[in-house]
């Protein structure tokens, strides 16, 4: 389990929730009104099935990836009304008897249980992700905390995905979102569940504590702008790596190497003055990290200042025996930018037989997404790394994922929700979900069936139906079949706990989930459609249960 | 001041930041490294100056609202790094001397200044929202939370009141986003920031206690399906709301009201058999919440069940002394369902002489947005309040507000940052800056000039010229002359503080400064800019500065 923020809080040794604002007020008011309603009819106790879920897949694209279950478990393990919490709602909701606050000041969530798909999991819409059973008027409690935890989070995961799917696996994937986030939590959020869906690293320090991912950063705009000149460097003396020596003027090592570049053959008439304020910035940089010098090289010009300078400092460090650890580019043209660069580098092993100059690391950031890194690919890059923030983190090219929380069951009696827009027909039962394989070992299609259905077995024909258009149905004789909720609460069922994983553990799974999937499903243009289906038995049940409840309609 | 969420706190008697997760290391790892370079160089106590500002208003308009200030206040107040905190930075840069983590130890910010223009004003492009001077490698740590704590707060204050500029005063406008909020603290600051730029109230209850700002909510469809008929209802009674009488059968008295209406004249035919779980939900409500009753009427069908079943509920109420509260619409057609239930509304006030009820409140929500708003207005409807979720909390339209932090001067140097896209180039050194209004009492351009330069003066002809177009300039003669930036973190200069105000005392103030702006620069369709101006002086110092930084450029 991943480090706890706040302890190791209540319920069965589960830490509370990450964010220590999520408590059981961050609900919606009517989730309480409702409640009261519930409790005055006599009904709170009433046992409620209820699926969360979401539509339809984001960002054009035929998958997700499911996130923010281990801060739903945290925030039931640790589900409990405090005093003040009270006294707040009495002062909110001041016509409801007390019967009531004692009422709520009682609950917790040991007689609620929860099943969930594996945090990590591709998963496909209508689905669902968790069902959660329990007293009607706790788990209406639960919905919109449980709503607000994982739909964020797997819009987010999902997006990271699909950035790792485009850079491919070579390439450094580095999270730079947090200063553009939409709110604190949104950036904590966002360098969590976007390691988890398969970039490397973040530049956020306060995540990096949080949840052990690897964090990254070396300098800005502002640190090369806020030096003078190299007369603004005191002390320039450097100790070579293995402490065997000391350059004592490491500047001037820095300037003879810039005027050998310079007048290096190939080089010759590549740029004239470089700007000595950038150089020394960067000359300054590598004295406080020799080991791990990166320089961003775009603040004057790149090609006539930067990328030089950063070279002298580079060649300079490798005099005392310390290697750079490459640049940032973060503005203009990054194909094109990128290309020169690496010939500068190459031209430099050549020319001063530094084996393996060619090779070294290029960084690009500003404003990348999805589209952009495509576009590079297809130009022909240099990139080793890409620095990724704004469009990342608040998924700009969809802001949310529409996760639903709906009703299914309640005393044992199946619900629906109807709507004149078929694909926001509610599913209804208790159900269980299973993925089948096919033979070449990718999944074929869900199928979720009533609770007491039989499982489909592996070699055993089976009817799988589209749960709302009659025509669509296929026969599958599943090669491998898997389960697809696990129960992660158990309440007073007698279910063993899953127990909740480590991040790294979910982002492995995340990884392997989506070599698994069958290309088409996952390629950027025009993807095929998963196939998500109901059994041949589930499907008559809905529809009788939908012409039940409709009424007829009358034309005028 | 806002109520603490987290008691008094350290600096000068302000509360910490409302999210405990807002520390010192909610920051770029950059920021450090940069610190350590700025203390190894022996730089880290150069005194900078940095702006933030942002470069483009959001959501192709011209106008945005500054949020975030107080949260930003609240960090600096109590900046200080923890012990654990020291030590997991230690780990994180283990090449760094000790004396820096020393260093990093001693630091507050009690030599920091803050200037900053009022919380909720009106603000363009270029002009710095904040001006922070300090030590260097101090500035440097607050540049990624102040950033983060003013991005999404000043993105999602401005589409509140975009949303509040098209519905108009009279509206209700309720946020009801938090389920697809961009995390939990997204949606915590979404409903207070909504609030200040003229939201009526929100479904946040967390945010409610937090900001003391008005709460609303009624029920679900989950709360209407978890019914399944009027034997659900086992207490039928209900005090009148004088307490001088009871009624002992309140479910019947629901039938016979809904009865008549089926009989009356003018509604006969307009529908047939109501759905009777849906009227058990409704009847269970309003016995839950007599003196409030509000009725989300689509589960079923709005014409034919919802709306029948909610006027037999609220005339049973009536007869009992109560006033029922209204109606929520969420799904289908908004305009045409609430003509038509005002219509039917209409009809039971004449059937029944009931004085009033044709008034009835009307309350849509489901997936709402400035434009679907706009839409409705122009097919002419009745809704009277509006509820709004994903695309006003998740900014949907824009998801990212590009605030940047530019150092302009270091140790009285001014500083440049130049880009080969003009938009990006810095405005260099400290500034004053003002907004200067003309005869007619409206804002006619905002000036930025050099520290030192005389302020505008009333009736006094000034040249404002466009910072990098040197065609664009203009002769004002202000009637009224206001300067933006106000001191609220004094640091070691002798400038009194300014108070923060309450969240209230902020949204009237953002509401009058619409009210204030001319209206062509606020209309949705091709809006006027707002012109942001430089003295003359400062334009000639941009452009010297910008010619001696910039390498001359060499065809080849």
């Amino acid at each position: 389990m991943a480090a706890a923020a706040n302890g190791a809080g209540g319920g069965g040794g589960v830490p509370r929730p990450t964010n220590p604002m999520v408590t059981p007020l961050l609900t919606d008011l009517y989730q309480f009104t409702m409640a009261y309603a519930y409790w005055k009819a006599g009904k709170h106790l009433d046992r409620a099935v209820f699926d969360l879920y979401f539509r339809k897949n984001p960002f054009g694209g035929e998958f997700t990836i499911f996130g923010g279950l281990e801060e739903c478990i945290r925030f039931i393990a640790n589900f409990k009304l405090t005093d003040t919490e009270i006294t707040f709602l009495r002062s909110a909701m001041p016509t409801c008897e007390d019967g009531f606050f004692e009422y709520l000041s009682s609950i917790d969530c040991s007689d609620v249980e929860v099943y969930a798909i594996p945090e990590g999991s591709v998963v496909f819409p209508k689905v669902p992700l968790m069902i959660i059973e329990g007293p009607v008027a706790v788990i209406q409690l639960l919905e919109t905390p449980f709503l607000s935890l994982v739909n964020y989070a797997s819009l987010v995961t999902t997006n990271a995905a699909r950035h790792r799917l485009v850079a491919g696996k070579s390439k450094n994937l580095l999270e730079f979102g947090l200063r553009r986030a939409q709110g604190p939590d949104g950036g904590i959020s966002a360098s969590r569940y976007c390691y988890m869906g398969g970039f490397d690293a973040t530049s956020n320090v306060a995540a990096g504590r949080l949840f052990g991912i690897p964090i990254r950063g070396t300098h800005s705009h502002a640190f090369v702008s806020s030096f003078m000149g190299l007369d603004d460097i005191i002390d320039r003396t450097l100790a070579s790596s293995d402490g065997s020596n000391k350059c004592e003027d490491f500047v001037s090592l820095v300037q003879n190497w810039l005027a050998r570049i310079k007048d290096a053959g190939s080089l010759r008439g590549t740029f004239r003055e470089t700007n000595l304020s950038e150089l020394a910035a960067f000359t300054s940089y590598a004295l406080a990290f020799p080991n791990s010098f990166l320089a961003l090289v775009d603040t004057y010009d790149v090609m006539r200042s930067g990328v030089p300078n950063f070279c002298a400092v580079a060649l300079a460090l490798n005099d005392m025996g310390y290697k750079a650890a490459g640049i940032r580019l973060d503005s203009g043209d990054l194909a094109y930018l990128s290309v020169e660069t690496r010939k500068f580098f190459r031209a430099i092993e050549e020319e001063f037989g530094f084996i393996g100059f060619g090779k070294m690391n290029i960084t690009a950031s500003n404003d990348l997404n999805e589209e952009t890194i495509d576009a590079l690919n297809k130009q022909g890059h240099e990139v080793d790394a890409f620095g990724i923030g704004t469009y990342l983190v608040t998924c700009y090219a969809q802001a949310a994922l529409g996760c639903v929380f709906k009703l299914v069951e309640i005393n044992k009696q199946p619900r629906i929700k109807l709507s004149e827009d078929v694909t926001k027909v509610s599913i209804p039962c208790k159900k269980r979900c299973y993925r089948l394989f096919g033979k070449e070992g990718y999944p074929l299609v869900d199928i979720m069936t009533g609770e007491d259905e039989p499982a489909p077995k592996v070699g055993e024909r089976l009817l799988c139906r589209h749960p709302f258009n009659e025509s669509k149905r296929a026969y599958v004789v599943p090669q491998h079949v898997e389960e697809l909720l696990k129960c992660y609460w158990p309440g007073t069922s007698s279910e063993p706990r899953e127990e909740l994983p480590s991040i790294n553990e979910i982002r492995s799974r995340c990884m392997g989930y989506l070599d698994r999937m069958r290309p088409d499903h996952m390629r950027r243009l025009n993807p095929t459609p998963y196939k998500v289906s109901v059994s041949a038995k589930l499907y008559d049940f809905i529809h009788f249960l939908w012409l039940n409840e409709a009424p007829v309609g009358e034309l005028q």
